[in-house]
């Protein structure tokens, strides 16, 4: 979730610049999908980076790419941000430096991200930001948090102002440095006219023969220019190497959603089983029952219940309206006031009047339905012929019989009534009944002398 | 859950009245419904709460409420319980003096209880009780717990014996006094003709200006005569201030009723995914499995299998029967021994009989069903009209083929059969077939004309 | 889950034989069916245990049956397993002994197991057996656990090189043995030339006036001869006495099977609420969505989108295909690649062909269906008369209108189209329209007559 809530509205002093770390494809995901652009709550986890980034109004955005920069390339064309290429892995601080070109002749803050850490918060990175332009002056701001197990990760030795002693890899570590549960997440923020030219002081000169970005940290030092930490609770700084890593980030995601979805007066019998997406919506008094999965784009207004096992995306959902158990609304449903969507009940591209009810095994699609009608159970609306898809108008106040097909394009004009079990293939006057369907027949004894027949041959077996 | 297994059967030695708190509408719950209204397992918080004080036989109840009375009233209204207003929130002790009229000429033990702590047990009530009537008679029985964060509650300053020596509010609590970890839920017991002389000692000079409740334990002491504490589990004296808390409460009662569900000879395959109601009776041997949710008024006899993803309401199953999966059973479901329910299948007010089957995308909806009846797939009973409802009654070992629209009211005889895709709007006799639909037309080719065209059609564009 | 990924492909040194003790019928279980047949993941929990013995090519197994063995006979019979009865329960020691006969002249390693400790991997059991072979050649090897809370476990009193120096029962425990946390799971390997010489020097003389298993650890000793314990975790060697139990074990299960998933590059979108059967296959790249059951027998291929609330058991899913929400897939069917399942679809015994799709309210058993048909929402496959199951053929690309009744046996031709609510009961020729519905025909003002009328009605009552 960005939660962006305790972001002042004040812009940065100083113009900003981000550099994304994207180059690693991530072969633990053993996928075929870059890693970055796995989704969180239906989003590709780097654009829930950029969103967050977007909020600072940021110069220039930066993704460093490498394996699948394609996909990573084709995913954040249409926002705007570049790229550029880390053609060999040869470590973080060498990835910073390819962006080196695309921020040629920018002046301002630099924020180095990463792209498989998706949930740093605009506030967070407004924080350092605003720790990176105070009168003090670091060279760098580096953001560590602590976690419930340090592990392996770096560590960050620091006097109790955050003033960096040294950054030290956890197997050059003492033990004494191990014993320090401050972290390094990676993250960054240092000036421009600094970055590039301590990058370009980083040796290779370790085990990996890696280029170091946290090198630059006892560069500056060097040059008698401290760094400074600030932290960050560990959730926030969580990355994703693994689907079961991803899964843990999806799932600290949604119980934050969830969380904020009943502070702002939604009921969630059993939060830990609603799914939201990255763009819900949800009102006031909302009733949510157990099982509710949000795909993107579902508006929820005040006063809705939602009952169990549904699925909505794309929806929009008005006051007062009761949706479920298994309802499906797909992109285009629209859900008037007080109207009622019962089970195993599919809608797309269908708009319910006020008050209408559709409650029993219907399919809905490419309809416009009045205010007050009646959709008996079974109802389809007949909406594809193979090639194209055909409107299905239905008047206020109509009732259609259980089991009816409305083959489309046809409308049922106001107040008219649709026998059941009919086939409906031409405009229906309105306040007119229209019925179409067989003659019943009788065959007296025809049912026992088959079952006779039946098990005869059975028997015969 | 309202266990009260470890109830004597016995009544309480002497009179009993409840006090019930209810003035606080809460606001953070950002609900236009009264916060002790919320439900917990489909029912009211208070009336929870007021089902655990009715197995007590008390004399008189009396619910004092405030801020939205008028809902408060009518819920508590058809239970006989009273109604004490407090017109304005001037504290706990002022609000337990303003039920001083309804418990004119009342002589026995006054329990105070609280809406938004619904899950206290009888048998804890009872514990307070029998505590106030010991022969030591203390002044008052408060009810104390021991939380994993005893944060900011109120502490019990106790001896071994639960002797109470000091009652403190945590901002005035001394660092030695917040280490203690009793800490006091508000509920109390208290002899009517001590409660409220104490009361009306109860001064308000305290920063908030308000009549505290807790006092009365050092004005009973300053007359020498004491007060002790019981204690109970933290999580049956939790309470509800928001929706998160309601979610917290909710997830407590229902943890507890799947433990019992399984001690009583259940299998629930992934126990946190089925959700009970206050009332739901489950038999021996039923197997859950994951997500099935009980609405109010289930029961489920033995050897029952309900399968993923059902959703039960006031509907009785019988022994035998397999339900679900996708299986919707709503108020007058009844599900007959050995009898199918499958999948995309809804009952209402509906009686399947012995062995009979509706196994795949049908609406049963008044009607009744013999005995071995086979109803196949979208089978829909028509049973609405606009105006009325009507009854559809299927013979033993009656076979409706699959498709088929019932208009009620229409009667399908024993062993009748209605041929596929029928819609029957006259009786069908004993043992006769039934067929009522159109007759097959074939057009040679035209499918292909029909591509062709609109291929042609869509390249012209 | 059978986790055998750590076992060296090599037979054990020696011969081997199980004895698994079964007598306990499980009174906690509250159930007719033998605890030991309760399921996990969808199999027998003995059937589990058994599996991972045959593993270990035994040369013999034997399962000790006692209470409601004749459940417990017919389900190992058909895997070739031999039982041994135990009428009387005389403890574990009895118990065993009772296998005398059914080893009798088998010279090896005797592994001792129990039904209702079902998921002990072949790598554990494999661990057992070599240390017993090991050049020291202890008497026995006992396997020993580090529970969170040892309770009221037995103690193994051992030094750092796991040589035990005292088993202990947790009552005759002093209070520095019971401060050891390391505890008897019962599970052993013994020589069979030691294992019933030691059982028969083992007595009775203690409170229950039972036979103790652990006993011959401390008969082997007085003899000189060391044995030593091996350590697990705790999760594998979990005991299933109640449902609650077995609740907690299924959990285990299937954390470790979601956990796999992942691993092998599965997207779980909430893998708690994702269950698997023992035996499900699922491919790389595959997404699932929130709540998805697998019943046995369930193989999906790669790139295969499942979408959230599917159930699906005994089906095959091909690569690229999209299933689901609400899709219920039995057994026999099989979705081709790139087809398509939607929403409230059931199939049974259905072959769906490449890039066909059933996306809505439909029914499809006994059918065989072409590459790139269509079928419309509401269609049913009418594939059963009261006696037969009849088949049902679509053609490729064959268009079948929505509402349609297809009444088995028939055929539909490539390419043809079949009319929107059509009750279809020959066969319908390639490249052909076939239709059959009733004609429509209209009352005009007859809806608003009815309405009048039928508020008159009303008014009149």
């Amino acid at each position: 979730m960005d939660d962006n809530s305790t972001v002042s509205a004040s812009p940065p002093t100083s113009s900003v610049a981000a550099v994304i770390l994207a180059a690693g494809k991530g072969t633990r995901m053993k996928s075929d999908l870059h890693k970055v652009l796995h989704p969180i709550a239906g989003r590709p986890m780097l654009l829930h980076l950029l969103a967050s980034v977007e909020a600072l109004s940021p110069e220039r955005v930066v993704v460093v790419t490498g394996a699948g920069r394609e996909q990573v390339e084709a995913a954040v064309a249409p926002l705007g941000a570049t790229t550029a290429l880390q053609a060999e892995q040869l470590g973080t601080g060498h990835a910073v430096a390819q962006a080196a070109e695309a921020l040629a002749g920018f002046e301002g803050a630099v924020l180095i991200l990463y792209g498989d850490v998706p949930l740093v918060t605009t506030a967070t990175m407004r924080r350092m930001l605003d720790r990176l332009g105070a009168t003090d002056a670091p060279a760098t701001v580096v953001l560590g948090f602590r976690p419930d197990d340090a592990a392996a990760y770096g560590r960050i030795i620091a006097d109790g102002e955050g003033r960096i002693a040294k950054m030290v890899e956890f197997k050059d570590a003492s033990p004494e440095e191990r014993a320090v549960d401050l972290c390094n997440s990676g993250l960054m923020a240092v000036k421009s006219a600094d970055l590039f030219p301590l990058l370009a002081r980083v040796g290779n000169d370790n085990a990996a023969g890696e280029y170091y970005l946290p090198d630059i940290v006892m560069l500056a030092a060097g040059d008698g220019r401290a760094s400074v930490v600030i932290e960050t609770a560990a959730a926030e700084v969580a990355g994703v190497n693994s689907r079961a890593e991803l899964a843990v980030v999806e799932a600290a995601w949604q119980q934050a959603r969830r969380a904020q979805a009943m502070a702002d007066g939604a009921t969630l019998l059993a939060p830990e089983t609603v799914w939201f997406s990255h763009d819900t919506r949800l009102g006031r008094d909302v009733v949510v029952e157990p099982n509710v999965f949000f795909g993107p784009g579902a508006t929820i207004a005040d006063k809705v219940t939602l009952r169990a096992f549904s699925h909505i995306e794309g929806a929009s959902v008005a006051s007062g309206a009761i949706v479920g158990p298994y309802a499906r609304l797909r992109p285009g449903a629209v859900v008037g006031e007080d109207a009622h969507v019962g089970n195993f009940v599919e809608m797309k591209k269908a708009v319910l009047g006020k008050g209408a009810k559709a409650n029993h095994l219907t399919y809905l699609g490419d309809a416009e339905i009045g205010a007050g009608a009646n959709i008996g159970a079974g109802t389809i609306t007949c909406n594809y012929d193979g090639f194209g898809k055909y409107l299905t108008r239905i008047g206020e106040g109509a009732f259609i019989g259980s089991n009816s097909s409305l083959v489309a394009p046809v409308a049922i004009g106001d107040g008219a009534i649709v026998g059941a079990g009919s086939v409906i293939t031409s405009d229906v006057e309105a306040d007119a009944l229209a019925v179409a369907r067989g003659r019943q027949e009788a065959r007296p004894g025809w049912a026992a002398r088959f079952r006779s027949a039946m098990k005869a041959k059975k028997a015969a077996k």
